[in-house]
């Protein structure tokens, strides 16, 4: 039942056992420094047998010398004193553990795959739910739930359900620099007890989650999961990364979360009969949640480029129509008008439109205007390579482009903006607070235009299948 | 002929007409400050009607009041200005001009097509070798001669032919903070006098050029251009980007450089047939141009990954694995060395090897010496995700990442390295250092596992293609 798992999420009180006392940099301080970042409101309860205390906390001896009730343990005691746990968690009243600990059934050893398989058998004689183990667990920023010190506050609006705690983490950091947030985000590892499924079903069904991300290696069944999958694509936009679609990357699999991978085919066929949004890396995974997240929904797959440069724009439109994008030729009447304020050399005012040298506010914005209301357009996308601009015309061009960033808000077509980090240090500054500065306005940002062809043509793709052609118009060339 | 080229690359004496004096901040600035940077040891003489003084030059008149000989020009006049300078340049000897001015072909504009026509015509009469117009010309920092203030002065074994100015900045810019050196490099634009084919005969009988890197929107004579290809590509390995290969992409070319695209099926059997390095974007070029510099060369296409958290493990196999690069398990007898001195739990001590746990210097020698020696294995990939790194860690981890750089550049296999940069400026800047450690030790360094993938797999093919299998063992699987 999905909505029976509301508990996990929102805990009043946490224990942690296995925490370490002596050693603030020790990995196990991690849950209690996330919490305390991220202002957990309930009682947080350390436990170690040494007792003292740590952040200004009391460390109890064990879970026998708290007092109050504890709804849920992060556990990173050793693999080998996990049993006992769950049976000391048992008698205490506990509804629910994370384990973090890693060596079960991932390490393909006899007694560690046993380990786990007690571990399983204790959650059902227990009735304690169990998380992992191998993973890093819940965040949930509404109740201040995290396991990253790093990780926003703010609520939003995708569901993550990850079996690696590596790409959950990296994920949530990609994505929120991108201005994404998270409504609630899983690392279930190993899954013993609660698995894909269970997440999944919860996840349609959770109001606050709009969008559901899933990174699956392997699933426990695939009979539930498929009719999970089947309830949640009805509800929301799905996507997929599968990890293990090779040989080897299911050999890697079995080493990671012990799960068992299953055939490349078998999933492409899901994805399709389901119209689940499949992924091929982390960075598409982001740029994906990007464009649902962001991305004004476009009448079609017309775009406007605005590009910096004759080469890069040739590249660019090279790579929108590769993706199934097209890039219409600017009409005389729109090039009469444009010419009017912008000499005509050194700018190719076809499409993409070579905007190098209108490098002026009050002509960026003319332009814009102009574009966006060329009525065979569906999307306009800004390209900027900081790296290009002379250091002599930095204050003009940054005025600019600021102002650009400002009219694309409010344009009468969405907007999708590229910007290239540097990697000279002050150039990736310099990308950094421009990134910033769109995702404060609500524009998604692309790192490359590679990627943002690909996830505005993976979006379109998607809302032509929901929605027919409703939602989009055809590619009428 | 292309040795007759040669004067081009050497001037003694520049002169720089069109140059502005009132604003030091103009473009037309550009070469005279990127001469003075890199050093140009010849004569340098600005022209401006208006006389006067710029950096520390006197600046002549016009052509005549300069009493040495000027082996080059590098104009910046107005695009109507063109011909008559080039009937000036040929009354004093000048024996080649450089127009960087756009405004010609590249407009569509009957008149500036015209303008185009003439400035070649004049060219034919005078026997005055022109480089352009619309482009950025020649960079030979053996020479000392660039177009850009950032360029390096060391010079390297690749010649780079770009039809785009932005372009050549970009793939140099790139190429030189992974450590790559160029022996030439020229944007050549519209091409109304010498063309790829010159530049490409040239390039195939330099000695100082082992790599020919080329972006080409499009050809003027294809039955000369594909002699020279047949040439270039018996001499030496030939990269080439295509831009252009979309129906709009041809049309943004026309407007980039007024050329004929030519379909991509033509591009493609050329391609196969010649045995030309077929790449599809800047960053993919440069990738494959640090491979052809820095790799040793494996022997097969067998590759040992030591990756970072296991979720990243299994992405990167599948990786590789998909483009065509086997990840063999590794064996319990290196498995059992390795356990000696890591703990099993949290590491996957399969291949790839999660090195996560594996954090002091002296155990990160023994497991890449392990590693190394393991017979199946032709190629090691290093796997380094900065942003993954908890902070407390930071000092011990440094050091451990600095040895793992270290022993890599003497190891036994041919190492690769994949560092992705970071987003976060504090990131981004520790990413740099590592990077140019990296580079200083010689090791080929890429910015994703996808593109160490995808470029030692173009390698390989190249090698294989070129070598049978004398230089590659088969895919072993």
């Amino acid at each position: 039942m999905s909505d029976s798992l509301e508990f996990l999420f929102h805990p009043r009180s946490i224990a942690l056992p296995g925490i370490t006392i002596s050693n603030p940099d020790h990995w196990t301080r991690t849950f209690l420094n996330s919490l305390l970042e991220i202002q957990f409101e309930g009682s947080i309860y350390p436990i170690n047998p040494k007792g003292g205390e740590i952040q200004g906390l009391k460390v109890f001896r064990s879970l026998e010398d708290i007092s109050g009730t504890i709804d849920y343990a992060i556990s990173t005691v050793p693999a080998r004193a996990a049993p006992k746990l769950v049976e000391e968690c048992a008698h205490k009243g506990v509804k629910s553990i994370h384990f973090c600990t890693a060596g079960f059934s991932e390490t393909g050893e006899k007694e560690s795959v046993k380990l786990e398989a007690e571990l399983a058998q204790l959650a059902t004689q227990t009735g304690i739910r169990i998380i992992g183990p191998n993973c890093m667990g819940i965040y949930c920023p509404k109740a201040r739930l995290s396991f990253n010190e790093d990780f926003p506050r703010e609520s939003g609006s995708v569901g993550y359900i990850s079996q690696s705690g590596g790409n959950t983490t990296q994920v949530i950091r990609q994505a929120m620099w991108r201005g994404v947030r998270f409504s609630k985000a899983i690392s279930y590892g190993n899954a013993c007890d609660l698995n894909e499924s269970d997440f999944l079903e919860y996840l349609t069904y959770d109001p606050d989650t709009r969008i559901i991300a899933l990174y699956i290696e392997g699933v426990k069944d695939g009979e539930r999961f498929r009719q999970a999958l089947r309830e949640a694509t009805k509800a929301k936009p799905v996507v997929l990364l599968k990890g293990g679609v090779t040989k080897a990357g299911t050999r890697a699999v079995a080493g990671h979360t012990g799960a068992l991978a299953g055939s490349e085919a078998t999933w492409n066929a899901l994805c399709n009969q389901l119209g689940i949004i499949r992924v091929h890396s982390l960075e598409e995974l982001v740029d994906v949640l990007v464009t649902f997240s962001f991305i004004r929904s476009p009448g079609g797959r017309n775009v406007a480029l605005l590009g910096f440069g004759g080469g890069a724009s040739v590249l660019i439109t090279d790579e929108f129509e590769t993706r199934g994008l097209a890039v219409p030729p600017l009409p005389q009447e729109l090039r009469s008008q444009i010419e009017e304020f912008t000499p005509l050399a050194g700018n190719i005012l076809r499409n993409p439109i070579d905007y190098s040298q209108v490098m002026e506010s009050d002509k960026m914005v003319k332009l814009i205007d102009i574009i966006s209301e060329w009525d065979e357009i569906d999307i306009l996308v800004e390209f900027l390579r900081l790296t290009q601009a002379p250091p002599s015309a930095k204050a003009t061009r940054a005025q600019t482009i600021e102002k650009m960033f400002e009219v694309s808000k409010t344009a009468s077509k969405p907007v999708a903006t590229v910007i290239e980090p540097g990697i000279l240090p002050e150039e990736a500054k310099e990308s950094f607070i421009a990134i910033q500065k769109l995702v404060s306005l609500g524009l998604p940002v692309y790192y490359s235009f590679t990627s943002a062809a690909n996830a505005l043509s993976v979006y379109l793709s998607y809302q032509e299948r929901e929605f027919g052609n409703r939602g989009t118009r055809r590619h009428n060339r």
